[in-house]
């Protein structure tokens, strides 16, 4: 099985960070640092510190209404996105309800040529296959790069989920579902061509997610 | 991704077994009949009235000691099992311990020509590999079709059942692990050369089983 993954980093300071950063990009594509979990004040310092690596770093400042832990105003959080972007980062993920509240946001993200990945969270359910496809053609306005993630309470959530890669059109599309039940989702959607899967390094830090080592062991499985 | 299911069924009289596995042929390569649902004395009645689908039918009687409902002696068991043999189902699945137990019959099946499946099973783990192993080296002796099957405690456990698949040798393997965190070595197992994955028709009758008709929709999610 062809696979990529991406590390998820939630750490608390800077030079945490760039060490577990360092560590992740050694045993995986891509890594993903959730900013929403330092301090706002601390992220021009953290970029600055792992700008080298920013080219193969997902870029993430979730806040509370979206699952995240930024602590700060809106106006805060916007600002913190328009740095990173400077940056050019592999991508920026920036939520699809922020860009809808914030059009004067998209169209300076698309001024700069930011490599916008929009995403879509839903932590409780998994929504009909109608209102997915409704999600993820306004996604498809602000950026070919697409994530939208969903909770599965049955193995037919976790299809559902997957089925939306047969309607993603040129999109480079991430859709899985989170939850035990999601778990197969999260390694068959790579192999339905999403550019990679979000993985721990330790402790899965979503729910339902494989360490980097277990996706490697189960894509080592067939050689 | 090929795939091939055998529907498990357990159904409690004759004409609903018949019944059921109508529909099951209908919809799967194979169906798995649970003798041990039955009672002992319904089981030549049952046989008769499927006869013509036993080519396509995997018969297991399951004793209680490997997690089986057969109300019977053991004596009872076994001349049921050499009954069964004589119609040449697809596959007969016998207990490795049950074969160990009955050199006498080991050697009437063996006698008999009977696609022999030997089986065996752990409802609380997943032992250590070199264990894993010698169970295998030891069904082997018996036949070609093997069936070893575990119980997942976390996504390694599922993994090393999947890892079986590189020491299979010439067998026929069927290694997979039960529960929530065994349904990914329930479809990855196909992948790896399983010649079939259990499935039920509507409820899961084993921990973790997947319906016949959600592995379709997994298995169809690439065309």
């Amino acid at each position: 099985m062809k696979y990529k993954t991406c590390v998820s980093i939630a750490e608390g300071t800077p030079s945490k960070i760039k060490q577990v950063l360092k560590i992740a990009l050694k045993k995986s594509d891509f890594a993903e640092i959730r900013f929403d979990f330092l301090n706002a004040d601390q992220v021009p310092e953290t970029i600055e510190l792992i700008k080298k690596d920013l080219k193969r770093t997902v870029c993430t400042l979730r806040p509370k209404s979206e699952g995240g832990e930024f602590i700060g105003s809106e106006k805060e959080r916007i600002s913190i996105l328009k740095l990173i972007a400077e940056y050019s980062p592999y991508l920026l993920d920036v939520e699809l309800d922020t860009l809808r509240k914030n059009p004067s946001l998209a169209r300076y993200l698309k001024n700069t040529n930011t490599k916008l990945l929009v995403s879509w969270h839903d932590f409780k359910k998994t929504p009909s296959t109608a209102e997915l496809k409704n999600k993820m053609d306004q996604m498809s306005r602000f950026s070919s790069n697409i994530k939208i993630v969903s909770t599965a309470k049955s193995t037919d959530d976790s299809t559902r989920m997957l089925e939306l890669y047969g309607k993603k059109g040129k999109c480079n599309l991430i859709s899985f579902a989170m939850g035990d039940l999601g778990r197969i989702s999260r390694i068959l959607c790579l192999y339905l061509g999403s550019p990679y899967t979000y993985v721990s390094l330790g402790k899965a830090i979503a729910p339902g997610q494989f360490s980097v080592d277990e996706i490697k062991k189960i894509a080592n499985l067939k050689k």
